[in-house]
């Protein structure tokens, strides 16, 4: 059984629902969700790795640095894309009071102004718990700006949809298993992975880049983060193109062992978006393997 | 006068307050706080600019690039504390209903299992709105946790203070004004910036930070952001140690204007922290003006 | 009055008759040529400057640095072209005893074994040598391999020219003089330097050369050489492409300033094959004053 | 039998007595030398690989890379030493005629000028040559300024030694053989190598230089070298500390052969000095084995 970060009827357990139609428990917490993955109580569990309204990467990566070895195995991305919720017959001309979180209450506030402009907009704990919260028959709110899976989770009826004000926005979730078992390379992978350096020079961070750019590895996502022990060190989470049993990958890898003092891998796991990676000058399988066949030559 | 991403009562709102004791407009979003100050209605703003309860990094960026260019000018750190609060009277024991924010609940939930037992813990939209509902006399909730601006703004009353169960957290804000007075350099400093990379090509991000590494100038912070245009394009938000008026950070300014296509100059200001940046080999102004006095002298 | 590496008749006195018709004087060492220019009785010294017949980089370069400073201010280019010189008369059948320097000896082995297969080679000290001994009317050599300059100096009949085994080598040459005035920039220039490392450290050659690339200077030629003061320790020679007069020639220059305890300019003149140099993206002097007046807007 | 570059005499003869007592074949150039290893009729040979009063670097590793592949598998470092030596019997005062080569007649101009200030120098082709001279008993020459090797080989007197101006400069030969094996390693080791660059663009010899610095391996000598086929394209001639049986150049090699179009192994080699390299910073063939074995957990 899969677990997720809940309640039932957010973005999250959206996510979880493209890759599962079985039954799933939701967690309080990142953490508890991760837990239960690490206690073999969970085969899997879906969690926002990206900033959204419900989360932000960084509680997600401290988490599956924290104890025992998990890894992503799976990206999943999600529209952002909000609609009006309401108890079945109730009109558009009839809402007056408006509950949703107030991430969503911001992102939607053009359309609301001007398609509800008689409602107040009262924020709630998420999105999710508005819509529990209006699906209630004596509730005295009249509908909840919330996720399509919220809208349906309890029953309401759906007078618009993507009311966002900018729509386009995504966010990513992965689904997270333990260590171990790396799934396979499709050709459209992604490595995570957190690098911590060894002193704050200008250029550390130079040192941990150049093991990727020396072996054709492409970065799509750095961001740096300070250590919790020592004044002015950091850390940096980063997303690589590539898969494990791609060399130019596992020897960047390498690279980075040597020179850090520690390096978590997270996981290498299919694209979300089946994007091929860019690869640089000279750097794939057949050329690494090319180029031991003439190192290994040498020696007569 | 000030404004600040509101609610009365956040932590961004204590993070103003600890450098005005004036009144102050709370804004429903960094947004609008961001626009009252390019249409000079305030002198200034605080937004939060890290991760944290109520706000991430991403969205005041993205509003401080969006419009007429504003600048940071001060930073301050909060030390993330939560507190339990109640309507003068209550009791300890007396606490039943517990109300207050999902990150605020998930970040204090063991002192709540062993010291309010008892307790039902329902999520508000924010800390703030948890102790303003707390203080009605008539309210069903009996306790709030909440930072301790809101405790007191309110007239509650303090039952425990620090109740988060991993102390030491904190979180940034920052105070942004008009763009084009930079505040005076103090010798501990930080530099914001947001670089545009050219193409995506492994090695794109390296080109960014030798225009650092070779000036001794040290990055105190660093995150990719995909831009919203192309893809497969990142943009790179980063803090720098030091001051536009410090030579090597205007040298290395020149240079991301030159191999860039667009960059962001997010402001000069003096570090919370008041420590003072590691400067690279060679990288004073004193040792930038003797070589440009050699290079002068070169021709005779 | 020019003087130059002699005796005459080498390729250093042809390469100073491409540039000056006058009288010149020859010196029996490039110390003794830019030793007189150092002391005023010279205008300017052709001097070798890459591996030839006759001298190497390394003396000449030793000697631009071991007193007041001089200055590259042209850079000449000879095709290494030899002849068969002999007493007017002298036919090829009856040439037996041939006189040249071993490295002409050398160059020229087949075309001998071919052409005057009943002659014997003997060194001599020089080909210009060669070519004086075989004027001589009592002289036992009956021709000389030397270049063109010297046969015609020493009224030599030439028997057959570009009589090496493999056409097509060049050697370069400079003129140097007092150091102060830099010749003016032609779009197609050099610029010759010496820098010195702080450290014997993987990594000290990428400082230097990232201070050129940061600006879009690209190398033209790069030798290390031990220093003689320090085990392990080194200087780098090092021409680039590009004029004092360029702006991102001047800012790395006084990046290396800053970061080598010890730069030796040795002139920016222009190149003798006149190509006009790849320039680094963002590099071009108006980039690099865009990018000033960017940084100095900032302030307000 | 080995060879070496001749004639007997000159300081690669030197070089040579230092590694065998046994006969060995001079050659009259560096190309015939190496000719006579790749066919098989001598088991090494020993020639010039810095500049030096004799030879250049730059011929011998052009005959290195030309043909059927050979290796460097030592190095041999000698002082370079002059000596004034006569026929039995002659004293100094009675030297009016000095016979040797230009470069030494420079190296030793102060010495001569003091001592012998009667005497007229002449050059030959070769101080090897000059000592045979003066050892014919009907020579107009009275004394010949040469290697010890020399003086000894035409059985003269030595009237002084260490007589250059400037004492303490060494140059450097290999011995060259069949490539195919290399000597073991020894812990205090050299490898030279030959890499062409991929374009002329500002930051292509960045590229291959940080193929080493990633790996922590340091470099001894590099030296640009023009190609010949395409103008503004270049190709580096390297020595780095290491063998090709450490970890750390042997995947530095690798890298190099991705990234360079072409890449020639010269040898790896015992240092002449003795001297262990540095090693950069999680560099040690421990350090690599410790990484692959990590990368290798990481699948589970």
């Amino acid at each position: 059984m899969l677990g997720y970060f809940g309640p039932a009827g957010t973005f999250t357990h959206q996510a979880l629902r493209t890759i599962s139609a079985e039954d799933a428990v939701a967690f309080a917490s990142v953490r508890e969700a991760l837990e239960a993955v690490r206690e073999g109580q969970l085969l899997g569990a879906v969690v926002p790795i990206e900033n959204s309204v419900e989360g932000g990467v960084s509680a997600t990566l401290d988490e599956l640095i924290a104890g025992e070895p998990l890894a992503i195995r799976r990206e999943i991305v999600i529209a952002v894309e909000f609609g009006l919720y309401v108890r079945p017959g109730t009109q558009l001309h009839e809402v007056r009071e408006v509950l949703t979180h107030g991430h969503a209450a911001a992102q939607c506030r053009d359309w609301l102004a001007l398609m509800v402009p008689q409602a107040t907009v009262t924020e709630a704990g998420s999105t999710a718990g508005a819509a529990a919260e209006v699906a209630r028959p004596e509730s005295r709110y009249d509908a909840a700006v919330c996720a399509r899976v919220a809208g349906q989770l309890y029953g309401l009826t759906e007078l618009a949809y993507q009311i966002e004000d900018n729509p386009g926005a995504v966010t990513r979730f992965v689904e997270v298993g333990l260590a171990g078992s790396v799934p396979e390379r499709t050709g459209a992978d992604k490595t995570t992975l957190v690098a911590y350096m060894r002193e704050d020079h200008a250029g550390a961070l130079l040192e941990i880049l150049e093991q990727f750019a020396v072996r054709g590895v492409n970065l799509s996502r750095i961001e740096s983060r300070p250590t919790k022990t020592t004044l002015g060190s950091y850390c940096f989470s980063i997303d690589v193109e590539g898969h494990l049993d791609d060399k130019r990958v596992a020897e960047a890898l390498e690279g980075l062992h040597r020179v850090c003092p520690r390096v978590h891998f997270l996981g290498s796991y299919p694209r979300a978006d089946g994007r091929r990676p860019a690869v640089g000058y000279g750097s794939t399988d057949e050329e690494f393997d090319a180029a031991a066949e003439w190192v290994a030559s040498l020696g007569g």
